[in-house]
Formats: C-alpha cells, structure tokens, sequence
C-alpha cells in the first residue's frame, strides 16, 4: 500500500518553473564554478530583494556543507560557535563544525530559540573566569531561523541577539534553511531585509523551499569580513560546483517574481490544515509551531493507526509513553494528501 | 561577439535524457540522503555493468569532496596519499586533502600518469629509513583515469600498480572524473569491471560526463573496508544531499541503455577533429591524449588569433615563449562549433 | 608581601630525588625519542606495578597533549567521546580535541563523575535514533581519577561503567592526570592493577604528582588497540620529546620504591589537615573530596581576609554571593605553610 | 662493547649550570603556564639580546610543535606554507603541519637552503595562474637557520628572501631549532638581532644546544601579528606547559652571561675537529657545512669499520653504492670521545 509521506520538506524533486528553465538554458555555453550570467543575476536579484546592492553572495550545495564553511572561514582556530543544544550544528551534522577544528557551545533551547539574556549571561562569566585563556574562545552565535522546531524569532528578539553580540564581540549568523517558512509564517514580523540586517550572514535555503539543491550564503556588509579567499575555502570544502549555474538559475527562478514566497506559503498554509486538524481532535503539540513543522504528541495507539498510511518522523519519546512526532510539509504537498491525513486525524 | 567555449567539459547543462527523466519523476515522493528506489536501481545498474553484484556504491555532488571524503574514511590520521605532482588533489582542490590532516606524497608525473617503478622504489627507500617513524606514513595510491593530462593507463600498468599497492600495503583509488572519456579512448584496453577488479575503490564522474553534477563511488569489495560509518563521514564532510534522488535518476539515466558511454564517445570524436586538424596545421602538442582533452602549443601569434572567437585553458606557458594550451570537449559539443574551430586551425 | 600559594599542584619544581637522578645521568649518551635505557626500566617498572608484563606504555610531556593523542589515535573520524559536562577535555583544553575533529559529547557531572546509567541511557536513545546516522557517533568515554572535583569513582562503579562500555562498543580511557591522589585517598578501593584492569587505556600523571614534566600512557591490553603507529601520531601532535629520557628518569625515580605514592599521601594528608580546619570553623564545601583539591565555600568577607595571605583558584561564584573556590596541595606543601593557613581559617 | 654516540645533538642531558639552577629553583612556589619571574626574566634577556624591548615570547616544549603552533596561528585556513623539500617541517614531522590543515608547497632544497630567485618565479607562477584561486594559497616561507643540512643564510640572502617575502604578502618564519649552532659558526656574518630583523617570527632552540627541552619563539614585532590568542593555541596544540617556569628557568641560564653561545661553540669547536679529519683522509662531504653537523661520504668497507665502535646516522645511499652519513656534535661531545673518533678515521 501507498504510504503518504510528511517526513520532511524534501521528498519531492523541485518546482516545475525551475525545472523548465534549466530545460530552456540546458545547451546555453557558461564558465564553470559560479561564474556565468545566471549565477550574476540571480545574486542581484537577492541584492534587490534585501535592499543591499553590495552584498556578497555565493552559492553552495547544502545546509551542512554552508553551515561549516561559513564557520570554518569566520571563526580563528581556537575560536568556538555559540548555539541552542537543539541547533542543527550540534546535533544533526555528524560532528562537520568540529571536523573543522571548532567546538559547538552549548545555551539551553528554548522551543528551538537561543535567549538572549542567557547569551549575555554566558558571555559575563566566560569573561570573568580567570582560566579562560585555557578555554574556547567564543566568536560567534549561530541561530536558525525558522528553528529546528518551527519556531521564529521576532525582530526585537533578533535585534536583542544582536546587540548582545556586538557587545561581547560575537559574529551573529542566522541559518536560514528554512527561511522562507518562517519569512511568510504568522509568527514573522521581519522580512527578508530585516535580517541582513541584523545579522553577519546568512542564507537562503532553496533546497527546502523548491529547488533540486542549493544554499544562497549572504553577506549584508561585506566590507566588514576578510572574504578575499571565501571561494578557495568553498572549494576547499567540497562545495564549489562545476556546474555552478546549476544553482545561480534555480535561484533566479526563486527570487524573479516572488516563487521563493510562494512556494513557503503553500508549505505553510498546509502545514496548518493539519495543525488544525489534531487542535480539533483534541491532541495536544510538543511546540507551536507557525510554520511547515509540526509536532503534535501522539499515543502509541494514535501513532500505530496514523502510521499505516502516513509516514513522518519521530521526534521525541515522552516519558508518560507518548510520543511527539513531525509532520512536515512543502511547496509541494498536495490537497489530497492533506484530505487523506485530515480524515484519517478526525477518526483517531 | 559570441565566444565558442572549448575551456572544460561542464560548460552546459545536462543529458536532454536526464531532464526529461527529472521532470517525469518530478512529484514522486521519496526518502532523502539517497534512500530512495532511484538511488537504489542506480547502485544496481553499475553493480551490473561492473559485474559485481556486492560493491557498495554511494553518491555524492562533486570530485572534491569525493577524493576528500573517501581519502579521509581510508587512511588513519598519520598517514597519506601518494599522487604524481600533477594530479588533481595535489594542485587543484585548494588543499581539501590536507584540511582533512592528511599529506599528499608526489611522485614525478609521466605525462599524468604514475610509474609503478618509481612508486616501489620510493617505498623501498621509505622502509628502509631509519627515521621513518618520524615521517607520513603512506597508506593509499590515488591515480586518475583518464589523466588530468588527456592520457590512460594501460590494463598491464594499472595491473602493476595494484602489485606494488598490495606489496607495500596500499590501498588503490581511481579518479574517475573522467572515467567515461578514458574508457571508451583508442588507448583504452579495459572496460569498468577491469578497474574494478584493480583497485579497492574507484569514482565514476557524472559530471563532466553528461549529469548536472554527481559521482558515483564504488567499493568493488566492499568486506575488505568498514564501510559501516561511511554514510555518517559523508555527511560530515557535507556531501549528503538532502534530494540523494538527484543523483540516483541521473546515474539511472546514464547507466540504463548506455548513455554514459555515448556521452564519452562523442566528446572523444569531437575531440579527434580538433586534433586531426592540428595535426594537418603541423601544430605540436604537449602530449599525446586520445581523449576529451588535447594539448596543442600555440605560438603567441596563433593564441592570439584563436583566442578572439573562442575560448580554452591557459595549460602552460613553455620556455621558448609559445603556450601549451588546453581544448576540452563534451558530451555536447556541437558539430558547428567543431566546423568553426577546424577552420579557424586551417587558417593559422 | 609573600603569598602563600594553594592554587594548584604544579606550582614548585620536582621530587629532590628526580632532580638528583637528572643529575647523577646527566652525561649519559642515548638515543633520542624514548628509545633509550631508562624509558624502558620506566616501562618495566610501571608494567610490574600493574602485573601486566605486556602493557605498552608511552611517554609524553603534558595532560592535554596526551588526552588529544589518545582520543585522535583511537576514534574514526566522525566518532566523539563522551565525557561529564565538567571534564577537564570538554572545559579546559582550549578545544585540543575539537581541534583534531572529534566532538565531545556530554552528560551530567555528578560532583565530578560520571553515572553508568545515565550513559547507558544515552546509548539506548542513540540508538533508537533513527536519525543517527546524521550524529557523532559516540566511539569512548572519558572519566578522570581523581576527576576535576577531587572525586574518586569507587571500583564497583567503575565496573559498571566498562560494561556499559562494552555493551555499547565503546572504549574506555582514565585520565589519571591525578592518578596518584586518586589511590591513595580514603575514597579509594582500588589499585593501579585495578584501573588496569578495567579499561582499555590510562595514564599515570607525572606532572602534578612531583615531576617536572611527563605522563605515562598505559595500554593494558596492547593487542586490543593498533599501536604500529602510535608512536608517529604522538610525533604528530608534537609530543614527542627529542630527550625522552628526561620522561623515562623520572618515571623511574617514581616507581623504583613507591615515591609515586609517597608524594601523593604527602598532598592527601595536607589537604585533609585544611579540610579539617574549614569544618571545625563550620565552613561548608562545594563537594567532599577526599583528595589534594578541597573545594571550601567562603562569605565575601572570608574570602578578602583568606586572599590577603594565601592565593587560592575561585571556583565558582554561587547565586547567594558566595564563593566555591579551590585549595591544593601538593608532594611539596610545607607543614608551615599548612600551619599558617589553619591559623588564619580558625580566626574567620 | 660501548659505543660513541654521534646521532645527534641530543643525546645527552642538560649543561650542568640549568641542572644546577633548577634544583636551586625548587621549592619556590609559582603560578603555572609560564605566568612567573624566570619566564618574564627569561624573556627579558631574550629581548635584550635581540635588542627588542617589545618582542613578544612564547616558551614552548619543542621544535615540532613549535612550528606547528606557529604555522596554524599565522595562515588561514586555505594557506600553506612554502619550503624547501628537504625542510624538517615536510620530511620529519609526521605530517604535524598537514595534520592543522596546511599544505607545505615544496621549492627545490640547495644544499638546505631556500633560493629567493626561485620564490619568486614560483610567487609570479602562482599570481598568474587563471585557476589558483582552486589551489592553496601560499602565506608564509620557512626556513631553517643552521639548516637540515648544516648550512647557513648569509645576511643578503635572508634579506632577499624577506624582500621576496614582502612583495608578495607572505610572513617568514625562520626554524632556529639549531640557531646557535648556526650563529656562531664560520659561515655566519648575522648575529640574532639581525634575524629578529629579517623575519616575523623566529625560534630559538633550546633542545639542541643544551637545555633539557625548550623553545622560545620570537615574535619580533609584535604589533603586526595578533597574538591575543597566541596562549589559548599554544594550550589547543598541547604545548602550555604545567610547570612552565621549567622551560623559563633554562632560558634564563642559558642567556644570563652567554651559555647558550658557549653551548654552541662547542659542538661547533668539536665538529671541525671531525670535519678535518676526514678531509686529512681525502674522504669527501655531501655538503660543505660550518657547524655542528658533517655529512661525510663513506664507502660501504669505511661504514662498516667506523660503524663499529661508533654509532652516527645513515643520511642518504648514493647511487654508486657509498653512504652519506652525519655525525653531530653537541654542548657536550667530550674531547676523549672526538679524539678516538679521529683516530679511527685516520686509519679508515
């Protein structure tokens, strides 16, 4: 039998604007690694969308691989990153930030978000403690917005983040996997501009959010970051494509006319038709989440019926039996899968 | 004016075969990081052609990372790889190898290739140094098939390297990044399952063959390495693809009816043309390469001409002021832009 | 005025009778690099106090150099080792472990020490994980004796925690930076053999225990671990001493007639002679510890009269304004000095 | 029977007057990691000596370490560093340099030294080649100062290195493991100040001319290096010692009234005596050194009779069936010892 899959926001292939254009370019003649036409327009065309015409702009493969070379080129050797115990670079990434020589500290999560009083905290007694030459050195804070648990930062909350970060010398970067859900979710009061500039760097996660593969990293201020060898570390990391427009055209396609916005809003929009759903049958969620991710808390007698047909992740055993789990959705789950989920919920 | 590109083999898109296959299976819903039915019948299908139906194959996105990622998994922390001086993880991967801890041992390139002879003898002398404890140890052969200079090994080279490899306790990897163009060349006397049976692993390239991007790794027995953490250092290495099914259907494609080899045979014909007209032109060539890749010494007056309409690699500069440059084709160089060079060459 | 200093246990020079033996060989010719007559009467001389006549045993000048040597050489490249969140290599290594590419992986510090169940409780969640193949894969743990806070891990826990080592797979690593202490304290039922006995690698710290320099590194079972390049991966982390002798005599002085011990009842006995008197002044303590690092907690006020005289290492500011701080002895701490403190302690 | 040790230059302990001090040093109580009177007096007189009232410096245990520490801290991630092949950092440090993430780009050796001219033509090679921004990127030259193979800089070579140097960005560490040696020898016209004026950082060798162990690294300008984390690395690469006062109270010695130049005198004084003596046999030498090391050519009948009774190192076999071998001398070849040596050679 056919199982419907919500496990994640990339189970499916990309969107079919994106698909045909790299149909239309296929036998187009373009120089390798980044530097053709498509790669250029599409980094304007995110220049024009946050209002920065001098970003830095560079296209990489996927989240793991543009979270460690990111942190690998900002951070010294003896330098740490700062993040939430549940960031995908403490858990999700096989040890890549430390593969490259960099501790990941740990603040407490709170729903997937880093506080940033505790950050001004921890910064406080790091400074105080007359060993701390003998300690990693914090040098940056990493964030991830929409989080892990589908959760967003407000811009006060960024904004707090920031200041904090300025105060102790920490880089602020913000992993934006899956930006556009949170961008477009009920819980966001920033656009896209508001970010860049609230932060160091950032990126663009198309591979969520449509596309085949592909991470736009963004520097807001690029004046303000050594990136004179970033493509030689790109490279050095594994993620320099030969055929960079690969990337560059499914990033123009994205950012043209606004498809980046649209493809998070039906992820969303679907997202909460089952959020809906269990709300009215009465189960309750691990997280409110406004976002493509959900984790509502099933009885192992719920999770047995619902996992006939549906398959989705298992997200955390609780300690009264139950189980919190994740449905996920995307630009391209469709209105029957939905329907089918929603019925079968009604009738747990 | 329009420039003709003849600098490398990924200067257009994909196979029209793969993106025809991309689109049909667009919204098919599968797993992520290559736990897909695609993936799967991909493995089976070179699992077939090599004759081998326990290999362990794994994809991932680029070169790289794939030299990267595979020399990191077989080699302890103290020891390294040997390569000849111009092979690719020596010069032009921006010190992948060494960022992973691990030295590159050169050994004198013979128009690309590795002497069997001088590989014993330099671990003859590395053995009998007293203070070799002191010293890299080498673990591991690379060598590339074709060469980054055009050429191939023979089946009876390759055949000694691999006896000097087991002599020494050497582990053998093959570069195949351009494995298709070497295969199917006029200096080839072996087909896949010939490489397979001569190293304990090997790559076959996607995509300087016709794929969007992509590499195939395989382990041809997979019970001689611990393969058991492989898929975790990929990951850390950053080369797991959220969408593993992109480089499933494409090795699919490629591996289904033959294209691969079609692929090859085409850019080594278009390639023969170049030569033969140069060869008329009475131009030398650095090297004598019966693949993708041709060689020819230009004196700066014919760069000159040439270079206004088209475009090639810079290889060389050569001591009597002339240049060794480098004309790369592909799966998709067309039938005109060969008629337009060949009559540029005649005109020199 | 003259501070009298309890920070730590490294603050004066060597056994009188070590500095004596570099003395009296001083002229000697040997081989450099440990290949020399008194590393090997060192080795024999620990491996007879162990009873284990096959034990392999290395030199190396420094804790840190030895925990990251040792933890480099025994895990794959994505395997980490898990520690207490208090552990000397998750704090106060300035990231040496990170920086070969391992993650250390936490659990709750019980005053220093680790509880088997809690570890086994994490190997059942990681691998019901079904995501863990994305995770550092857990490949050792680490505990201290005597651990950071002065504890020592009787020998029925010690137990417990090598089998949950082994039902798990992983391997088990004592720093014994301050063995010495550790064994001789009434907290102790167990020998050096005992330790031996139950994990796979220890060392014997030479440095806090009246040695100028060194640790002994002590691989019970050799044949269970591959050690061929052991020696080339300490020259590789940059431990290896050009005159390893200066390591070997002074582990001979040590082991020749139980001046190991000896230096570490001295540090014990001055200890227990400042814990008594904080007690009989009704000074609590952080922690009981029953070894050289007593953990007092003093009022503000204590504390400014206690630091008019005698140097001490702040621990830990507590939330009430009070202060943990540390006071340690060592084989050199003078019964005046002892006797000056208590003095001081019993007019707070 | 007992044998004369001419391996190398540490084979014995320490010059009496440091064994002497240390235990006169003993009981002092102080602050660890080098925080105590004899490293800030150590490093005064270090300053003094190089006439640098502001030279910044760093004690550490020894030479491979050093300059790995060093290497990590001055280059990026993607840099490498250039030296000569036969440099003790690419051939005898079991790939330490490699194992921080470096590559070390080779330049041919002549007779142990760096040739600026060919910096240069490799700096231009580099700056013009269309793809390095895919290869490492050089930052920093190495050199040994007296060399692997005995030999020295003359004052203009090393300048023209350092202008070398200068034009195209690169820092210059000059690897004074033997510096002493090389400063008092017949071949020098520099003194140390003059070093501290021609690089950015340089070390002077404690190990190999008289100390037990110790390095202490020079950052001559400290303005133009950040060194605010210079401990913290030192710490991270395992190098911070406990009882750093160990490595302060020898460089006190050693430079209070000129030790260290006596040291080197010495071992210099002795190795002429061998040197004549093999001249007077009209024995040849594979390279004409002034200190303290001497490569004679021997034949295999020569080898064996001399290797009888005395015990030196295998350098190289030439292709004729000879042995080029070195003797090395030190602060303390004894006069008995080097007499008994000449007799032999002698009647070889």
């Amino acid at each position: 039998m056919r199982m419907i899959k919500f496990e994640t926001d990339y189970q499916e292939g990309a969107s079919p604007e994106i698909l045909a254009r790299l149909a239309s370019t296929n036998l187009e003649q373009t120089s390798g690694y980044g530097n053709d036409p498509h790669c250029s327009r599409a980094k304007d065309l995110i220049r024009r969308e946050i209002g920065r015409p001098d970003a830095a702009i560079y296209f990489m493969a996927g989240g793991t691989q543009t979270n460690t070379t990111v942190i690998k080129h900002l951070l010294t050797p003896c330098e740490g990153v700062i993040a939430v115990s549940t960031g995908h670079i403490n858990v999700h990434e096989s040890g890549a930030i430390e593969s490259t020589g960099h501790k990941v500290l740990t603040l407490p999560s709170h729903d997937g978000l880093l506080c940033a009083e505790e950050l001004r905290s921890y910064m406080e007694a790091f400074n105080a403690d007359p060993t701390n030459e003998h300690m990693v050195q914090p040098g940056m804070v990493y964030v991830s917005y929409s989080s892990e648990y589908g959760t967003v930062y407000t811009k006060s909350h960024l904004a707090e983040i920031k200041r904090a970060c300025e105060d102790y010398g920490l880089k602020l970067f913000v992993d934006g996997a899956r930006l556009g859900a949170g961008l477009v979710s009920s819980g966001a009061d920033m656009a896209m501009n508001d970010i860049a500039g609230l932060c160091d760097v950032f990126y663009i996660g198309g591979t969520k959010n449509g596309a085949l593969l592909g991470e736009a990293v963004v520097f807001p201020n690029p004046e303000s970051v050594n990136l004179k060898q970033f493509t030689t570390i790109i490279k050095q990391q594994g993620g320099l494509l030969a055929k960079g427009r690969l990337l560059g055209i499914q990033f123009e396609v994205l950012f043209e006319d606004g498809l980046f916005y649209r493809n998070a809003e039906h992820a969303n929009i679907q997202a909460m038709k089952i959020k809906r759903a269990f709300i009215e049958r009465n189960i309750p969620f691990l997280i409110d989440s406004p976002t493509n991710q959900q984790f509502p808390i099933l009885t192992r007698q719920q999770h047995e019926t619902l996992s006939e047909k549906f398959s989705y992740e298992t997200w955390q055993p609780l300690d009264d039996g139950r189980l919190a789990v994740r449905f996920c959705t995307s630009w391209a789950t469709t209105d029957d899968n939905i329907n089918e989920l929603i019925q079968e919920i009604q009738q747990l």
